[in-house]
């Protein structure tokens, strides 16, 4: 007879389950991509630079590549007169030698030829066939970007551990990879369980409900940039173990929903037993105390609530960095501090996570019902938290908040 | 002859260009999806509830269903004696009525048999064969979640507009759900032209220039939800013709870099104007002035700078909310306050985007270089943005930032 089990003494700090996971959670290694395919991805080792960008000195400008010293003293009223001896596109090399006196037209991006210290912009010329009027005096390096303005060759551009925007996969190109070394990404088997769970009908009867974890996990795992198989099983122990086995076998960890509860049949927690090791059942968190954690296979499976609230609450708390850091991304989620527009209660020994909404520098706990109830996740845009040591908070007084986003990478 | 083109008084201001693209675009259209793939997808229409949730009154805990009253004045050292008659798993209906003095065992979540009005816990209970001992005095309606307490037929529950997070999918799968409708994502081309640009080697000689405005735009559109096709073109007017007219025909949008210098061939501009037309060619942005943006087949086409920093400036300043724009999502920059580390000089009657990295409070901008210079666009997390009538803004003075996190949905 399972007699008073997850009573608080029994369950185990959030803070100490946050650490035990994230202790052994370790990335999931790594795979050579094409660039092309990098964005959101994380790099695995430093980046160094094979080249100088730009590779030579070029032009910043449309303009004429003179000698800056031709053009001291001269303004628009009284312009320097230059020949123009040639030109240089884009993509073109020119040998010519400028000498005192001379221009040669030169496109943006094109190298500066021998002689030339200076760009004047087109906007500053007049021409006429050869000749060359400049309407300005300027100086020695204007317009010209030198070789390895950018980067130079060996530099290190980029550190592992480095989150892939737009702007660094221009950067990798330029210093000359069109491969590069990122963290895989996690491969994830969500299980949903329950004999009560269809999918989304108009008509529904008797006990049945609606599995909308099945939507809720698949998109989270998406949202952790990981890679989701969603399957659902019935309360049958063969069944829940035969599926684990299988998915394990292909995914680098498990999520399940449903029966975790210490009283029922406990089927998932039971399989992960039997498969491998159950390493916390319980935790002190309001909602989402039947939380539990194991490892099968030296992968990691959590099993989650079925009540889509407290799931989705076990889910950003123990969950979400751990997809993270099996892709080589380390975060911590950083609170910020706001001002209760409401009274607080809280009880001591477990930690809360209340569904809340920020607006400015205040924070409203949104009206607290029971842990099925989505749509205060879906009104909600953070969470207070309030730790186990702290017996509620005040009207008025100061707050910690993880919002939502914040969350997200 | 072209002369002086692109001076100030000839460009337009940063706004007016903003506004005047901005009320061009439209949505291109909306589809009808799997919920299952509708994570960071728009609801082109709100959504009503077809059902009920729960749809019907359950238990919020695994215990016993009975009749509150029959626990009044009882405890741990005086339990309530009561007779277990039946058992209700999740996904079960029983016909059992309870009585008084009668209890029923019950699952989370499993529908409240009649003549029950509260759900005791397992924990607060001792069992052996039918006998039950309630060790707790329970109120009516205790663990009892009532139906519709989440939705209710009819509710409107999420709003036109609203991009899909996971608890949205639930709480639409909740309201019975399997498909919805969403607006579609735009296919844009991304034409990148040059005779110089060559993809990334270890090899690179003469003039060659690496392309990275390639992997820049492709993750650019893919960053702002989108679906990107890559192209290079030489500077060529019937090969970029061709290759517009070919990707308009199968795509939503174009962006193309480089060839938009009014002194140039201007082959980008030259060829938009001939297949439709050409609404802006130069603004008072820097970096970034040679921005051109013009319409053909009913369909923007965003023309960009060659140069790396100008072309992604020019993108976060016009192209990437009407990306955005064009699946439903209406995103306005917030613009933030920070305190200015150093003196930042500007020009009157331009608008300045300098790329900066914020430190709490405080913003530094990065030494401006070259609008080649990629590194600057890594090393920073923003821009300072000097409107064109303020003339630079003094050390520890405020000033607007936008960081370049806030652009992103």
């Amino acid at each position: 007879m399972s007699k008073k089990n997850m009573f608080l003494s029994d369950l185990m700090p959030v803070n100490k389950a946050q650490h035990m996971i994230s202790s052994l959670i370790k990335n999931i290694g790594t795979e050579e991509i094409s660039l092309e395919d990098a964005y959101k991805r994380v790099l695995s080792k430093e980046i160094v630079s094979l080249l100088n960008s730009p590779p030579f000195e070029r032009s910043a400008m449309d303009g004429y590549a003179i000698r800056a010293e031709d053009t001291f003293g001269f303004s628009e009223n009284s312009p320097a007169k230059l020949k123009i001896i040639d030109t240089i596109g884009a993509g073109q090399v020119s040998n010519t030698i400028i000498k005192a006196g001379e221009a040669v037209k030169i496109a943006t991006g094109a190298p500066i030829p021998k002689g030339a210290n200076a760009v004047v912009m087109e906007e500053y010329t007049v021409s006429q066939n050869n000749d060359l009027d400049v309407e300005i005096s300027i100086a020695p390096g204007e317009n010209i970007s030198p070789m390895g303005e950018d980067i130079e060759t060996g530099d290190i551009i980029l550190k592992k551990g480095k989150i892939l925007k737009p702007q660094d996969l221009a950067l990798i190109a330029s210093a000359g990879y069109s491969e590069i070394e990122v963290f895989k990404k996690p491969k994830i088997g969500v299980i949903t369980t329950g004999n009560e769970l269809i999918m989304p009908q108009k008509n529904i009867s008797g006990a049945e409900i609606i599995n909308s974890n099945h939507y809720t996990f698949k998109s989270f795992v998406e949202s952790a940039l990981a890679i989701p198989t969603v399957v659902h099983c019935f309360d049958s122990e063969k069944m829940v173990e035969d599926t684990f086995e299988t998915l394990l076998e292909s995914h680098d960890g498990l999520i399940s929903t449903g029966g975790t509860a210490i009283s029922k049949g406990d089927v998932v927690v039971d399989v992960t037993e039997k498969i491998g090791e159950v390493l916390i059942h319980g935790v002190a968190l309001r909602p989402g105390k039947p939380f539990g954690f194991g490892i099968a296979h030296e992968k990691p499976i959590f099993l989650l609530s079925g009540y889509p609230v407290a799931a989705m609450v076990q889910a950003d708390v123990f969950v979400r960095n751990n997809l993270y850091k099996m892709q080589g991304i380390n975060i911590t989620p950083q609170y910020i501090l706001k001002i209760a527009s409401k009274k607080i209660p809280s009880s001591l020994g477990r930690t809360d996570y209340i569904r809340s909404k920020t607006e400015n520098r205040n924070v409203k706990p949104l009206k607290i019902k029971g842990s099925g109830i989505i749509r205060s996740m879906v009104e909600s845009d953070s969470y207070i938290i309030i730790e186990e040591n702290i017996e509620g908070i005040g009207k008025g007084e100061e707050c910690n908040v993880l919002t939502y986003d914040s969350l997200i990478v």
